[in-house]
């Protein structure tokens, strides 16, 4: 009986492809099968980080989104994906999870690891996670000290995300997408605009920072604003 | 004349020398310095992980702290490094700060980057944070969708931790060192208790993983505290 395979989600990094890690890259290498997710058409950004470092010959499989994220259940897509999976892990194959950034930080790894775990092997390697690569590129640390540090996903409700904002020190607001206004009316309202930094696609060629006033909706969804109470203003 | 050299702040990885980033280990190979956080005696974690890296020949400036670091100001430690490190900056001499973790996510690298920043030219290179490697470590998601994810450090006073875990998903507590009896009251206050994952050490060689019940303390101070709502109990 042939030994099952492992399942590997392998955080590549936020987008140069100079920031994976020695441990993904090794693992990257020896899998005969890898996975990622990928638009309804077109290229996967996971699968374009590391597309340089792949070795040729391995089996893929792009795990591609609906159009509207919204209008589908996971269930549809996440479940062929993973019985798909299955087979090469049953069949004694490794397969590695391509994953932006970190699998288990907001990664879209999770609707595969909640399906598979308990039957299957898995090890994450962690990856560079979006927050720290876009405060490197901003030059503006991130938390320091007793700081607390907050994500906030910016399709929350307008009060509870002042309110969370209004509790921490720093904070990331992440998925900024076409919630870029409200995010700026939440900003203005506690006084934090001159403290926040707005920053899109972090560390990938089509990377872009901007002062916030400046960005006209709807943000892509790789997009970010940063803030920190005792940051320097915009500069 | 010469021109002045760079200071880069390297992420190095939470612990295990494989989760370095390739473009680390190529600033890290180059240089000509190195500098890096050491105790008031005996070896530094931060080149302990890098060591087998080291191409040899580079000269190196070890940021010593004084044994207890609430009785010294900073201005003591750091004030002098960044004058060291400045001095070979001038003389056209890249250095290298070696970072536990992410350079700008809670980091020592603080101290030198508010000394030296303006004055120098300073490459960040983002590091896998401790966080998501604990993540990976107990093959526990840290934070999915439309979570509120917040770091709070475990010095904080016992009813501002409970109001912010309160007011997230999840969370991680870090720096729980002698904390631990407060941040143990603050869970199980907030009925969080069995969703709650301890972790000291996180892929380096001594890693330890325990039921929070089970830790002495103090626990060291490279331990945290994983917690998510709607989080498996301890398996």
């Amino acid at each position: 009986m042939t030994a099952p395979g492992t399942l590997y989600g392998l955080g590549v990094g936020p987008g140069d492809p100079e920031l994976i890690t020695l441990k993904a890259l090794k693992r990257l290498k020896a899998v005969p099968v890898i996975a990622y997710p990928a638009p309804s058409e077109g290229p996967s950004i996971a699968r374009g980080i590391v597309a340089d470092h792949l070795p040729g010959g391995q089996q893929e499989i792009a795990v591609r989104m609906a159009l509207d994220a919204k209008q589908f259940p996971a269930e549809e897509v996440y479940g062929p994906a993973a019985d798909a999976i299955a087979e090469h892990l049953d069949a004694g194959r490794d397969v590695a999870v391509l994953c932006e950034g970190d699998p288990f930080f907001y990664g879209s790894f999770m609707y595969l690891f909640e399906r598979l775990a308990g039957r299957h092997r898995i090890e994450v390697v962690p990856g560079v996670s979006s927050p720290m690569a876009c405060a490197a590129v901003l030059d503006a640390p991130l938390a320091a000290g007793n700081d607390v540090f907050v994500v906030l996903p910016a399709p929350l409700d307008e009060e509870l995300l002042a309110a969370r904002l209004a509790g921490a020190e720093a904070a990331a607001i992440i998925k900024v997408g076409r919630h870029l206004e409200k995010v700026r009316r939440v900003l203005e309202r506690l006084g934090l605009l001159d403290r926040a930094r707005y920053i899109e696609r972090a560390t990938m060629t089509q990377q872009q920072v901007r002062p916030l006033d400046q960005v006209e909706p709807p943000a892509p969804y790789f997009s970010m604003v940063l803030v920190h109470r005792r940051g320097q203003a915009w500069r």
